[in-house]
This record gives structure tokens, sequence and C-alpha cells, in this order.
């Protein structure tokens, strides 16, 4: 997507003949468009970790890359490289599928041979990823060409959290694709954006790539979903999704389980984009406590500061993610088509993942 | 309650004969204890407005030490006075009985005994506050007592959104009310408590006031509770309230219905404090966008911040208030007992409330 007029992928081989790659840093955004460059597999590693880079498909693609960076300078590491990257976030499933993917496709090739082999391998699944995601867009579009029909002509309202945007994947995002496409057609959309506490990803990620590519949107505190959807100010909500079990419970940003049953309470649908696997037992991860207790954002007169917001001496708990009963999803939007969130439909969708 | 062992009251008539009124400045909280001294009505809706003093009962105790200043001056603009006054924050039903109440007792006096009986009365106010929430202690505690009972020693966990304890009130608190006195009777308590973005009431008051009385506590990010109660983490949801419908909707700070839905949806009680009114009408107060857009904490090396979250140039909505439906509370706990939220009920213990 776009950024002052120019597309952007999420993560890119740089123009030094691929020695290193670029990521956009996205702990800096919204406050800065820093290109960062990664020279190796530490770094993948680091800027994974640290959520420099982040959404469960960019991850994936970006530690491609980091085995592909890896591979140039010692072909004979594959499989600690591939261990140290997969162990870099516990609940992003498409960081596995990608190793795996890397795995699958070098393990067995001569040594001298793998270095360009993982950077093919590595570009196939950004193309790949980017490709799936223009799908989900055009699964997803006629949903909200449908309630444009039944508006009238009137605004949208789409209610979304976290960032599961172009930012989160390689291009297009998940959960936005559909509204890109919506607002590239000439349909009236405005987004409401959950802050998405506490790491702000909506307030910072999402508030900025939707206004870099013009959509109209307005951001909310977590709190306040429900209340707009008892005043029937929300027509659709939308979320992306790290993983789906097989009977379409959906693991998402913690407080995607929240706004399902306002949702649910209001009649007003709910998507999950993406189905991610067939996973049964979903891991929650508990990040740092110093993100609920710090925030980190620009003063009046531009500094960046980290500030503390919760009493001294009080601790923190940050579970990350959280598990939206199927019950409470009205549908999956999946790169193969839109489906009801029950085993047998998911099952029907995705044959191979049968057990 | 107490501040480094001494027990205090959240306003009080200060010791220069009673030309002033000192109120604990919350907005300073909890990085400074302040106590700001108000001189006259002017700056007591200052203290309103900006937030200084907050919480429904402790607002309405506020304004009536404000009328008391305004009559020491001039007790013949008591009309205008509490017109102004009144205005200060339009959902909190408590400032309008409080000024109503200031009415009542000023109105048909001599001009001259005004100041007089208003400091009367607004003391009688104070005491009838801080009365009416140790009644609400009493009527709350059996509840923890039971679950005690219940866990066998266990840590009960509770969770409370926003501030509904001393320093919203004049003395005890309301949702914490029975949470002190069961700390205090040895009852072994934990409470989560929701940061309650955008103004962050839970991590900056709550945490300081349950800290500073030594109970346990954990801030988590408002987007949590949903997942902590799906893993049996939550005993008993308590939260306070601003007003009561006649059928027993209930509303309260933004996000709370939330927590609600949540609770029903696995099966944990959810009890609102102290029943305010029988209005069916509910105007929901829209606050400023910078606060959400806007936060103030404290650097690392000591200095208060405030830093911006959101990108640049994206708009923000802040309705500060939700509503509850009736048939997602479990119970009311007031200073007259505990009811089921029915029309029923609160008819046959407000009587003198029916229309």
């Amino acid at each position: 997507m776009k950024i002052d007029g120019t597309w952007h992928r999420s993560v890119r081989v740089d123009a030094d003949d691929g020695w290193s790659v670029r990521i956009l840093d996205q702990t800096r955004l919204p406050w800065a468009v820093e290109w960062l460059r990664l020279v190796d597999e530490a770094q993948v590693a680091h800027a994974i970790r640290s959520m420099q880079t982040r959404g469960a498909p960019l991850i994936g693609a970006t530690a491609a890359y980091g085995v592909a960076l890896a591979m140039r300078r010692d072909p004979a590491a594959l499989e600690p490289v591939c261990a140290m990257l997969a162990e870099t976030r516990p609940t992003a499933i498409n960081l596995r599928w990608a190793i795996d993917r890397m795995l699958a496709a070098l393990r067995n090739l001569p040594v001298a041979d793998r270095a360009a082999a993982a950077y093919a391998q590595a570009a196939a699944i950004a193309d790949d990823d980017a490709a799936t995601c223009e799908a989900i867009g055009r699964h997803g579009l006629p949903l909200l060409q449908e309630i444009a029909a039944h508006k009238r002509g009137a605004t949208i309202n789409i209610l979304t959290h976290c960032n599961a945007g172009w930012l989160a994947t390689v291009d297009w995002g998940t959960a936005l694709a559909p509204i890109y496409m919506a607002h590239d057609a000439g349909i009236p959309v405005h987004v409401w954006i959950d802050e998405t506490r506490p790491r702000n990803q909506g307030a910072a990620l999402t508030a900025f790539e939707l206004g870099a590519h013009g959509v109209a949107h307005t951001v909310v505190a977590d709190n306040a979903g429900g209340h707009l959807m008892q005043h029937g100010q929300v027509d659709i909500v939308i979320v992306g999704t790290d993983r789906v079990t097989r009977t379409g419970d959906v693991a998402n940003k913690i407080g995607t389980y929240l706004k399902a049953l306002a949702a649910r309470d209001n009649g007003v649908p709910t998507l999950d984009m993406r189905v991610g696997d067939g996973v049964a037992e979903i891991p929650i991860e508990e990040r740092a406590a110093a993100e609920v207790t710090d925030l980190t954002g620009r003063t009046a007169d531009g500094r960046i500061e980290t500030i503390r917001v919760v009493a001294a001496g009080s601790p923190a708990a940050n579970p990350a993610f959280d598990v939206t009963p199927a019950r409470l999803v009205t549908g999956l939007i999946t790169e193969r088509g839109r489906i009801p969130a029950t085993a047998a439909a998911i099952a029907a969708m995705y044959p191979e993942k049968a057990a």
C-alpha cells in the first residue's frame, strides 16, 4: 500500500545485492518512517522479539529472509538458525510455517546451493503472503458492498482492533484489505480504530496506515466499542486472527473477545480474517508488564518520551492474546473464500489440514 | 481511609476559619499527594470540570462546599451559583442532588443566615456520604465472606473498573468499601484493576489507594478482563455506578458494559454499588478527544510529561460512560442492602423514588 503516494511492501531485499533486508521500524511509527537495515539472523530475531516488525504474516516473511541472510554466511547452520528464529514469538503460527517451509526447501540441498535457494524461497513466501491478502480482500469486499447497498450511500462504519493491515503483512493486510478495496472502489467507509492497549497498535499503526491511504477513521479507547454498538454506530466488526482452532475459535490480540461479545449482544456481524491453523491448544503469550505500566509517545515540542502511567509500586499483568469462541464469530474470511466458523466448514475448506 | 498511616477524607474545610476547602488534586495522583486549596465557587467549578476532583459522590460534596464558599461572600447569589455548579458535569447525578439539597436548605433563609447554614449543610452532605459508603461496605462484605468460605482460604480475585474508592467519595468508596473491610478483617483479597483508558483512573487512582492501604492488586489493560475470566482468575466483578435506571440498567465508566458481558459469559457475578437514581434517560458525556490522544505520566528521571500516542492527524472520539443492561447485572449493593437489578426490587427498596 502507499506512503506519500509510493507503493511499499513491509519487508524487502535491499539494493546491496541481498546482503541486507529492509523493514519499517514499527516501534518508531507513527512518529518516524524509518526503514531498518537488517544484515543477519541475530538482527532479524531482535527485530521480531522487540516488535520492530510484527503481525503474524510479516513475521513469517521476515524470519524467512533471516534464514536467507544466515545462509549466505554459513549455510551449514540451517538447523540452529531456524530453531533460534522459530522461538522469537510463541503465538505466531505463521512464523513456524515460514521456518518449516525454509527447512523443507533447503535441508536436502548441497550447502553451496542453499543461499540462492533461500532468497528465492523467502521471496516466494513474501509473494504468497501478498497474494493471500489480496485474495482475502476480494473475498471480503462483497460483504461491504452488501452493507453499502443496504445503507443506500450512507457511510459504512467498521470497527477493528489492533493492526491487521499492510503493516502486519507483506502487503494489503488481512482485516483491512477489504476496507482498502472498498475505499478504492468509492464506497464511503469510516473505521473505528480501537486504541489497542497496551501496545497501542491501533492508535499508532492502523491510524497511520489508514491515514496515509486516505481512509476516514476515528481512534477510540478500547472501552468504547460496546457503547458505539449499543448506539448503532457500528455496522460490522472486522479483525485479524493469529490462529483458528479446528472448531472455529479464534486467537487474536487481547480484547477481541470483549468486542465479539458486544457485537453478538447488539446483532453486529463479526468477521475474522484468514484461517491460520487447526491447532486446538493455543498458548497465550504473557508479555512484559512494562508494556502496561509505560507508554511512549511524542511531546508537544516533538520529543519522543516514555512515561509510566501506573502508580509507583503497583504490579501489572499483560496477557497479549485472547481466544474468541466460535459461537461469537459470524464468519471467517479466508484466502479461499468466506465460511462460517464451524468445524465442518473449516474442514471442508481446508481438507489438507484435517488430522 | 489512610495515606501514610493517617486517616483522610477526600474533601475537608481548611483550618482558616472556613474561608477555603481542601481537596486532593487527583490529576496529580499518583505522582504527588497535593491538597489543593479552593477559595471560591469558580475554583470549585474548575476543580470539577478539570477533574482535579472526580467521582460522583465526591463531586456532590465538593460542589456543596462551593455553594458555602460563595454564600460567605455573596449570599444573594444562591441561585446563579447553584445553576453554574450544577452544569459542571452532565452525567453526575449526585451533583444535582447535592445542589438541590443546598437550595432547599438555603432558599428560604434570610440572606444573613445563609453562610452558616451552607457550611452546616455541606458538612451534613459529606457526613451522609461517608456513612452511606460505610453502609455499602457492610452490605457488600458478606458476599466476599461467602466467596472466602467457598474458596477455603485461597485468595479472592476481584476485578474492578475505574475508581470507585475513597478517592471518588468522601470516605471508604463504594465498590472498594467491602474490599477494604474484607482486607481489614483478614480475608485474603487480590484486586485486578482495569487501567481504565482514556483517563487511567484505575492505573493511577485505584492502584494508588489500594497500595496506600496495603491491599494486593495488579493493573491490567482494559482488554485483559475477558481473558482473565475465561481462565477462572476472577471470582467477582465489583464496580461503582453513577446512575441506575428504574429497571436496573447501570451507567458507569465507559467499558463497564464489556466486562459485564464477559462476566455473564463466564458465570462471574457482577455487582454494582450504590443505587443512584430512577431516571430512565441517561445522557452520555462526550469528553475531549485529547484524553484519548494524549497521556500524562512520569519519565524514568522523574519529570511529568504529556505525550501523544495517536498518529498525527487521526481524530479520536471519547464517550465517557456506557450503560450496562440490567440483565447483565447480578445485583446492586446499596446503602440499604443488597437487591437484584429489577424494577420491582428497586421500587421496593426505594419507594420514595417511585414516580
